[in-house]
């Protein structure tokens, strides 16, 4: 390997106007998968293009936009009801979430998958109260997979949510559309939630739209370990010296936190960041796979590639989620969205 | 937009020995994807999990990795029945795709699909050949979609092939899948491959796996138009003004190229090269789509996201395929692989 160069890695973006770059994106996605979604300009959020029979659960998520094809893209049979997009790395309003919910409310009640971020479960819960007033049933699932932010659970807001929203959706919306009652979707999200772990390191950090500049530099011959998918630093630099290595660092604290071990059962996300290569992300999950064939746990299904994005960070995140046989089925129920199809 | 900055961003990668890069993906992308997939490691090629039905005609392609999920991730029920995957940006050996010819051959015969590339054309042709001898019929579907390098096609080696490949070897799949013969199978093939070309643009070079620097710089608010898939330099620079404008410029050539207008048909791929991001992708596809709007032709479907990438390049490419109401039935016909399922 070469020295790594320290330097400005700033690009051009194919954006317009910076601000309106995620209502340009959503025209755009509307316009390619007509069929599929439909967007609601004015407030924001995007539901399916063949609403769910009536009498079973909604499922919404959202969260700040710049981690496509979360969350838009799992909108569809199957999954979510509709998503909500906040500006880049920003949540929706609660007037976005609240629009949503009653958009889709089919009156068996609303679940809300919410990614464990202060601006978001503020606003879910205010929207929340309203649909409550508005005579919806709504319940939250909190996704906190990030075991980065974990020693911060104390006073701080707990570990965050980032890639096993993508199991916590997958599962939840096939629960509803299973016509599973309420309390029981609920329950199965939060249930795939306490068993979901995630950890994540970047070789570079991304760009907000508009500035080109990524969000932190590293130095030469260091990863940023613990990353967050909104450009927060991680919790640690620590040196480069393989994939390999790496994946060990990020699957040892996954297995450790669930307390897995032989015999347990997961389903594996090995989730590009934004920049990281199809190559990358298979040689990352190559050494998941090992590692975790030699703990004797096994991994039912798998999940390769860019799921919950940070922009265009070079970097990648593990998502261990523990199953057993009604959760895979929920998993491999159908789907037909975007992003997951099956 | 701040001013861009001219640097050198090479970045880590996540690799062991870059020499083993292709075959620790491939086991990887195995581990993974058990059930779609199988990786024959000597000599190197993938095949459905679950072989097709024997008497169907076998579809197989290949080429250079680096292009993920090209083309092992189209490897499934539908679409292809084995990839043959060369090193980084070169072409698989005659060998590689003699065997893989062997190893999917169900009497029916073969249809190769094979991108505009000196090597891949050869090394596919003399496999041809050997496996004609063994009583194999092999019909050669060439790709040859990017208007880039049209004006090559007196002496040179013609159009490249690029992400038109995506639907061709959809629609050769999906034909094969409906028991179609050999000659016809060809024959949709080479009809769609006729009636289909590609753009690209590029904001900065991707990198070679084990060098981390990019394959080319460029200047301070210039794009690389008409770039390839393997790195090489576009056929022209030019100003960076908007994303709206660089759909124009990428639109433009194919629908004149394709010669289509009022009341033709396509679907067409707005497509990451590597490090673009979802939201710029779909800022992209809306202009592509307001463009073939207004000129009276309708999308009747599209794919945004990446399909043929150039390792981490940031760069999109656009592609139109004229389609009719067979070639349409045909791309909706299911499917279900790593990178397209329905």
């Amino acid at each position: 390997m070469p020295e790594r160069i320290i330097a400005d890695t700033s690009r051009r973006q194919f954006v317009n106007d910076p601000d309106d770059i995620v209502e340009e994106a959503l025209e755009g996605l509307e316009a390619a998968y007509p069929r599929l979604i439909r967007w609601n300009r004015d407030p924001s959020f995007v539901t399916r293009a063949q609403p769910a029979p009536s009498g079973q659960v909604a499922v919404i998520s959202g969260g700040g936009s710049g981690h496509e094809p979360l969350h838009v893209g799992m909108v569809g049979a199957g999954m979510l009801d509709a998503a909500v997009p906040g500006a880049v790395f920003a949540s929706p309003t609660a007037g976005q979430i609240l629009a949503a919910t009653q958009a889709v409310s089919g009156g068996a009640g609303v679940v809300h998958v919410v990614k464990n971020y202060t601006g978001d479960v503020l606003n879910f819960e205010i929207a929340a109260e309203f649909a409550t007033d508005d005579g919806i049933a709504v319940r939250q699932v909190l996704v906190d997979d990030d075991v980065a932010t974990a020693s911060m659970t104390g006073d701080g807001p707990g570990r965050r949510g980032t890639a096993a929203t993508v199991v916590v959706e997958k599962i939840v919306g096939a629960a509803a559309a299973a016509g599973a009652d309420l309390e029981r979707v609920a329950a199965l999200g939060r249930r795939v939630a306490a068993t979901s772990r995630s950890m994540a390191v970047a070789l570079a950090a991304g760009a907000h739209p508009g500035s080109g500049r990524p969000s932190f530099d590293l130095p030469a011959d260091e990863v940023e370990f613990g990353v967050g998918i909104h450009g927060e630093r991680g919790i640690g630099r620590r040196g480069f010296a393989s994939a390999d290595d790496l994946a060990d660092q990020l699957v040892r604290p996954l297995v450790a936190d669930l307390a897995i071990g032989r015999g347990d059962r997961v389903i594996a996300i090995t989730n590009g960041l934004g920049a990281t290569t199809g190559l990358e992300l298979a040689v990352l999950h190559r050494r998941v796979a090992r590692i975790l064939d030699a703990a004797g746990i096994t991994i039912e299904r798998a999940l390769v590639g860019p799921y919950v994005t940070s922009l265009d960070m070079a970097g990648c995140s593990v998502t261990l989620a523990r199953v057993d046989d009604e959760l895979l089925g929920l998993w491999d129920a159908p789907v037909r969205t975007i992003a997951l199809s099956w």
